[in-house]
């Protein structure tokens, strides 16, 4: 893509230096920016464009106008402290940081790349002071540090922006309860009311209706205004500044604000929340703001803005399939949802990313949209199971497991049936960073003494699966999906019959025997046999797609030969297949003269492009067959080099 | 205690024939179920009384007066579906079910018991809608049982009880938008708002501030009224009736209604939250009510009413010290807090269950009582550790492990240290049921990378405990601790120092070796090993505090000698210390011509008298024992019968 470019750091002295009004610099600041955000986003092929632009003249206006920072400096114990809850609009800040130098020009190309800049912030980045990514925690996290500073007596404000979809998590009122209750008068939130969530408008998702009656009722002190004025956005601060106790200024703000096709609402859809502009698209945008810019320039008598053209990409290709296992997954609900009246299907403000959009269109009155409120589905799924439905519960696994795992356990303990589909399992797509990346699911429910895990590798295990959950399960079900797409469709033999507790076969070998499970790693584990065998090593590579389920007889046949087992994991070390196996294999005795290893995500899942970060975990097939060989060659028993 | 005794259910047929008023019958009706409500307490040991006394006029009135459900029965489509979402006023509902013939009298004295009825609800008591008791989960279940109502076209209402403290839950906001949102017109909720929590008023812990306003900006309408007026009640309801969408009832009552001393707050204390009353207030509470039941009745001209002894006692006693590891946690803490001022305790309103009351008063500046909150406190103690301090978050196991897991994730993402005390860790007490008995608390802590997990078996190694967790550990620490009077002191060795990764030894053997951990596992498998050595075999006993880091060196001499390993978890059988034993035997090859048995909570924990409930899950000597046993001599492995 060698048309995208980016406008360095000098041009915002430029305009620091015009003779432009304070907020005409701004704005020009702010346009500025606008490029460089949306070029780092083409440039990574993923990142969150609607907002990143509602919030740019926000980020603007507190970095360059607002707070202290920049003259104290960010390490200062008495600068004011300032991020962003949802993260998301990061592209919006690290341009923003570009132009107030804490980011270098070279580094805002480098979005979403392993050692670069992540895809939701992280501490890591110089100049961010929190991790975000996840919703609904910010202004809790802000208390803190607000408390921080009141102990140490050190000066500043903690300024936490929020979105607007945001505030319906359930932890954005407990922390705007307890941040009256205690007075954190250092504590301010700004709300980006951009007024539209994931793909739909929050009327539409879940109303907020008076939100500064709510606000103000939960103690706080609220302004309201036109986040895209730096005027207004002034005299709000200015308004609030001697009020006792926390202040938000709720910022009326548009999506995509600053390019004009990027502002608007199709069909009651918004198609700009994230993935990178195709090409055209992108070329528009660009147009359209450095028209404003070139115009601006020309009307201050300076020369036009500087545009300078990315560096080239390095390849790192990974193959695509056309097959995505969400799609499929989709495909198969809508069927059940025909066949079986009482199937209800619940997600929370990620309908099309889980593929349950023609289930949606299908079936609107079974279909519950809860909003970005995880624990009501869960526990909303719990009275409709209760009721003699099936629910079926869709959200990123990161959220689904985790956020709301408790009201999950609830619902356990009443020996209810529910189907549980975790998205976004594993560390592909890796863009946004471990606060996306779900690789602690399976130990999240594994303590859950009835319910199965279970993860397909292609369309038509997807398909068996969802159908064997909801017609043969007697308990409850967790599944996992990849939303990547397949790297390439694994092969079934064309008469596999998913069972329960037994895997299938891929491909024979009598050296070892490795255990796996999904798309990639399917796909990894296979190729990786195939680099071992030109090395004379016979990898025998099974698709096992219950995670913690595991027929003791079956595993019996399919270690039967080898003296090594391998279980690759993509998922934590953790609580995944690879435990499973091994107490399995402790159990049956099969362990016995054998060796074991697991393969697995073994730290925090990083952030990059497919194939560095598969390679930075030793996930790709050459690391796999490296730990393979490693294992086998160098000693990881005694058992193997006296044999 | 022969004095407790119970008013049977033929009493409560005296006061429905006799020619009181209607709403008169109510209040002896009330009266008798505050009889028997305090005496099942009395009877159980444990429950919580003030809330079962609070919110006991709204019971009779909805039972006995404004659903369908006694005429309809419990099975009906259209019955009127009523829970309590704090569930700990059970003892209270329990009492009024057994007046409407809902639940046998003699059940009634079970309370609490193996097979019995529940400390907290559960739908296998006949008539229990919900399994409630960990709080805030009720009117998001409801919205689910209201929303099948309407896809079935069922006819009659769903009723939710809540605290008012409980409204400080995050997911009561989240359930309050939702419902408003989606028209949920069959759903109502009563607030049973007794202005107290755990053991203090709610104004005091987070002020609710207009409940009546904050609700109505949610979008419901709101009544409010006396929770023990029944024509109060009874035109609240009538008020709301024909209002579209949800509908709330503030129902202001008194904690501890019904028995003067109860209803008291001493030096800013409520002492009746929980626990069963001595036998002298006991005796004060059935004389006060008692007194009033025989002027009504001696003015309606009717006999006094009958009471009933309690059954005999059976007797399952469990040894108990005086000493309890929360309260040497609690000294330690205080300690530390004098030696650190970068130490900061943070509580969800269970200060004095987990022993930080001696802080809290030693230090307010640097302890913050968050409510019933968790997801605020945990990112709240993030901020504190991303400013430089050592926030120590404390709660139950189930509520800080489970409904605060992805903000302890996202915590431990920035790569700070924060100590998570995990307290009711373990089956024992297990009165209060499986929404309490934290048994999942590691596996759900397991899967990330930087955070060490243990367990102390005794006062000394408590201190250690967290001493190490302050002082020494470089990474996040979680520490389970029971809150059970530990059966009797663990000896250790004089000179133990606590070491990572390793564990000591308190009795050798040679035939086994178990590895335990925690005051009450450790005392049992003591005891096992002496039971065992009755019969010739000879069990090594190592307690392991630390299930999740693992000294391979000290691991191999722990081992060494014994072709039988068992590992015993307090806990559930999938990511606690047995798993983490089986990993590093497995690693270190010590595995082979070993067996390796777990023994764990291998289901939810029951509910019921500790001996009873250790018998039941195989947890008590003599079951392990037994296990041991099994395992060693039937042939778990053929290694062991061929050596």
């Amino acid at each position: 893509m060698n048309h995208i470019s980016f406008i360095p750091r000098a041009e915002i002295f430029r305009v620091l230096e015009s003779g432009a009004a304070r907020h005409e610099k701004l704005r020009l600041i702010a346009d500025i920016c606008r490029i460089n955000a949306l070029s780092s986003i083409k440039l990574a092929g993923s990142g969150h464009i609607g907002s990143s632009l509602s919030s740019m003249d926000i980020f603007v206006f507190l970095y360059f106008e607002e707070m202290n920072l920049l003259r104290l400096g960010v390490t200062h114990p008495g600068r004011d402290v300032f991020y962003s809850s949802k993260g998301h609009d990061c592209p919006g800040q690290y341009a923003v940081m570009a132009a107030a130098g804490m980011i270098d020009d070279e580094k805002l190309q480098q979005l979403r790349r392993l050692g670069g800049l992540e895809g939701h912030p992280e501490v890591t980045t110089p100049g961010i002071e929190a991790n975000t990514g996840s919703l609904g925690m910010g202004i809790s996290k802000g208390k803190g540090i607000a408390i921080a500073k009141r102990l140490r007596g050190d000066g500043g404000r903690v300024i936490v922006l929020t979105g607007d979809g945001e505030l319906q998590e359930g932890q954005i009122w407990e922390s705007l309860q307890s941040s009256a209750h205690h007075g954190i008068d250092n504590l301010w939130a700004i709300v980006d009311a951009n007024k539209v969530q994931t793909d739909r408008p929050v009327c539409d998702v879940l109303e907020l209706k008076n939100l500064e009656a709510k606000v103000r009722d939960f103690g706080w002190t609220v302004a309201r205004c036109d986040g895209h004025d730096f005027s207004a956005l002034d005299a709000a601060f200015r308004l609030l500044k001697n009020a006792s106790g926390p202040k938000m200024i709720i910022a009326d703000t548009v999506k995509g604000k600053g390019v004009s096709f990027m502002e608007t609402i199709d069909g009651g859809l918004y198609k700009w929340h994230s993935g990178a502009p195709d090409d055209d698209s992108y070329e528009r945008a660009i147009n359209e703001i450095s028209g404003r810019l070139h115009a601006a320039f020309d009307t201050l008598g300076i020369s036009k803005p500087v545009f300078r053209p990315a560096n080239p990409a390095i390849s790192t290709a990974y193959p695509v399939s056309t097959e995505r296992v969400v799609a499929a997954y989709g495909e198969a609900l809508l069927e059940l949802g025909k066949r079986r009246e009482d199937i209800v299907a619940l997600n929370a403000d990620l309908s099309a990313d889980c593929g349950t959009r023609p289930f949606e269109a299908a079936f609107p009155g079974r279909f519950i949209e809860c909003g970005i409120s995880e624990q009501d589905m869960v526990s909303t799924a719990g009275g409709l199971a209760l009721s003699g439905f099936l629910p079926i519960v869709h959200s990123f696994s990161v959220f689904l497991a985790s956020r709301a795992n408790e009201q999950i356990y609830a619902n356990a303990t009443e020996n209810t049936k529910i189907i549980y589909v975790c998205n976004y399992a594993g560390v592909l797509p890796a863009g946004a960073g471990r606060s996306h990346q779900g690789v602690r699911d399976a130990s999240l429910f594994g303590a859950l003494p009835n319910c199965v895990i279970a993860e397909p590798c292609c369309a038509d295990e997807t398909k068996q699966l969802i159908e064997w959950c909801a017609d043969e399960a007697k308990e409850n079900c967790m599944i996992r999906l990849s939303i990547f797409s397949s790297p390439g469709p694994v092969k079934l033999p064309d008469d596999y019959r998913l069972t329960a507790g037994r895997g299938v076969m891929l491909r024979d070998g009598g050296d070892g025997v490795i255990f796996v499970y999904g798309p990639v790693m399917v796909f990894e584990a296979v190729k990786a046999a195939e680099l071992l065998a030109n090395k004379g090593f016979s990898l025998r590579v099974v698709n096992m797609p219950w995670l913690n389920r595991i027929d003791a007889g079956w595993l019996a046949e399919a270690v039967s030969g080898c003296r090594a087992v391998f279980a690759l994991d993509n998922h934590s070390p953790h609580g995944g297949l690879g435990d499973s196996l091994l107490n399995a294999l402790s159990e049956t005795s099969l362990i016995q003269s054998r060796t074991f290893r697991k393969l697995a995500v073994d730290d925090y899942p990083v952030c990059g492009l497919p194939a560095e970060v598969l390679a930075h975990h030793h996930l790709d097939a050459e690391g796999i067959a490296a730990s393979v060989a490693a294992a086998t060659t160098e000693g990881l028993s005694p058992l193997l080099t006296s044999s």
